[in-house]
């Protein structure tokens, strides 16, 4: 049997999260919540599944849900996708950005990836016969060397895959790389994949700077959002994508044999849920305090934190503790200092290693005191 | 934007919901029933949820569904699949099978698919740059031409499809066909996916020949299900995949980045409620008695019922009533009787059609009566 993924193995978030466990430490890897979800929206999905909504969604999702989506997102962005031809749910925002590359991506297409980036992404690519391109981005502001970007593109480029806020750095784009992006889509004929699945964690009173900000992008774009990220359910399994119609078609054709549909009981929900806006306004907030709490509890450590302008991931510097690679650093911090982290070389295609840490900060106060405590006394 | 699936449109069961919804007609088409899941069940949902089980679940399942499934299967089949290394949990049986076929099928190779199958077959093998060879089922008891069978494998066929019960037919394998596939394994190296989401349900008395149940076809198988059918929960999309350890180590690779994991609430529950044997050792007689009362209710129709052996689908003649196409039937049938069904030609690659249309009788009583009612005017 030849393997279609030969260089894949276990993601490195089930890796950590299982090491994690398998040494009681305290799991700063994995990115999700040790939280729990707004009540109200549990007892929405109560209320769904004993109203009997537990058959088969529509495959391009429940139309309120759509209906609502469309809605938040030109509250948000001033642009209104067509709930009937622009707005997909998916199984996750994972499922969403596969079924975008499988959509588009045709064998011997290049892929541009601008690195660290998402480990789904090369996968997804790989699967559907495409060349990913790796541009780097800057060491260590995780900014896009747009010159670097455009000397890379090509006629043969399908599709540009970019992710602001930025998983793992925390960077986040400036009005710049907008207009940057825009100009190079005169010259090439790319699509474009946008992952904004921590749209609702850009801080220090920034706005998000959504792609559908610019219709000129919108236009060849999808950009693929998570409910998971933004209502603390990861493992609902719930994201979207917006694209136009041409693209939303052939994106549509590709979901519907890869999940079909997705769990009914939460779209209801979420669809209520939606016109909770507080939720999303205060999510920022909500996670500025644990980014400035964590950072203040490490101040006194050996890390040194890098800027943190979005997501709920820290990075750090660890030079100052050990000089090893960073994979290693993670592995011993699990075991021997009982912290979980994810190593950022893992997300670099060669293994490129900075000597950088990424700590995921949403947890409970409780949780960052104790990692924290822990992490103090390297 | 060149298309990568140019022959597929919306799919049958879209589009005939659709349909339904807007002319207000009785739903026998998309399979799923119109009654509730087990009340119990939704309790263990929400259990789940207030308990904080609402982030992501370990990406090849929660251990302890993995555990039940593997538990289950050995009560079953007298197969024991090792919970960690063989069992993985997919979001829908939809998502096992395209994960399947994407971990094996490599750029031209053959993948044999008897029809008329299940749709999302030969799009999940082209989306892999495989090369679907199609070998037709025998008309009208839908049993397999072995002979046939054999003489279209070749040494570059990777993969075999096959589906007991069957969708559309209602067929069911014989022991003879097990023994037939088994003596083709010693000629040819090809793999084997097996769909068996109707697994509970087959009538009359006989067992459900699973795969599993022939160790030497269970080695190179993947075998797939679905607590969607089984526990009236279509819309909750969870589904598993049974295979060998090396099979089941590729297949996780592009689980892990299709959808990554499974909803979680959905997970602890089903893995508790798995523990009531009773409600599937009870499906068959459930669903035959279904059967024996659409059968009857339709008897004084002028539709042809063919033998419906297993799965909720019961498929019918209709030459006493009209003449056209199948396609232009159905949605006759759904417009003007007000009763929507599925034209069996579009499970053929050719369109084939031998004049036969799907009704789905996992409804209530109310429903087969109201739906028989129109049906026998006609
Ligand atoms: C799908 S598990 C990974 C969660 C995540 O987005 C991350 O930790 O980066
Ligand atoms: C995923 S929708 C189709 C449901 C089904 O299996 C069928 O109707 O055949």
């Amino acid at each position: 049997l030849q393997s279609k993924l030969p260089r894949v193995g276990t993601t490195i978030f089930s890796t950590m999260s299982q090491l994690a466990q398998q040494h009681g430490a305290i799991n700063l890897s994995q990115g999700f919540p040790d939280f729990n979800c707004p009540p109200a929206l549990m007892d929405l999905v109560n209320e769904a599944m004993h109203a009997g909504h537990n058959q088969y969604a529509p495959s391009p999702g429940l139309p309120v849900l759509r209906q609502k989506i469309s809605e938040k997102t030109q509250l948000l962005y001033g642009y209104l996708p067509h709930p009937d031809t622009e707005v997909t749910v998916t199984s996750g925002a994972t499922e969403a950005l596969f079924a975008a590359i499988a959509a588009v991506v045709h064998p011997g297409d290049e892929v541009m990836v601008l690195e660290p980036c998402y480990d789904s992404y090369v996968p997804a690519i790989e699967l559907s016969g495409g060349v990913p391109v790796f541009v780097p981005l800057r060491f260590p502001d995780f900014s896009v060397d747009w010159q670097q970007v455009e000397d890379r593109l090509t006629q043969k480029t399908r599709l540009l895959i970019i992710n602001s806020p930025h998983n793992p750095s925390g960077a986040v784009w400036q009005p710049t790389d907008l207009e940057a992006l825009a100009r190079l889509t005169q010259k090439f004929p790319f699509l474009i994949l946008s992952d904004e699945v921590y749209e609702h964690m850009v801080f220090d009173g920034k706005p998000h700077l959504s792609l559908l900000t610019v219709p000129a992008l919108a236009q060849r774009a999808f950009v693929v959002s998570s409910f998971g990220k933004t209502y603390h359910t990861t493992g609902w399994k719930v994201g979207y994508c917006i694209a136009p119609p041409a693209l939303t078609a052939e994106f549509r054709k590709v979901h519907q044999y890869l999940t079909f549909s997705t769990a009914t009981p939460f779209q209801h929900a979420l669809a209520s849920f939606l016109d909770n806006q507080e939720h999303y306004l205060t999510l920022p907030a909500f996670y500025q305090q644990k980014r400035d709490l964590f950072t203040q509890l490490l101040a006194p450590s050996k890390f040194e934190l890098l800027p943190c302008p979005g997501t709920y991931f820290q990075l750090a510097r660890y030079s100052k503790i050990s000089s090893t690679p960073d994979v290693e650093f993670s592995k011993w911090l699990t075991k021997e200092a009982g912290v979980a982290v994810i190593p950022v070389s893992v997300f670099n295609h060669d293994g490129l290693d900075h000597g950088v840490i990424r700590f995921c900060f949403a947890k409970k106060e409780e949780t960052l005191r104790a990692a924290a405590e822990r992490l103090c006394l390297l």
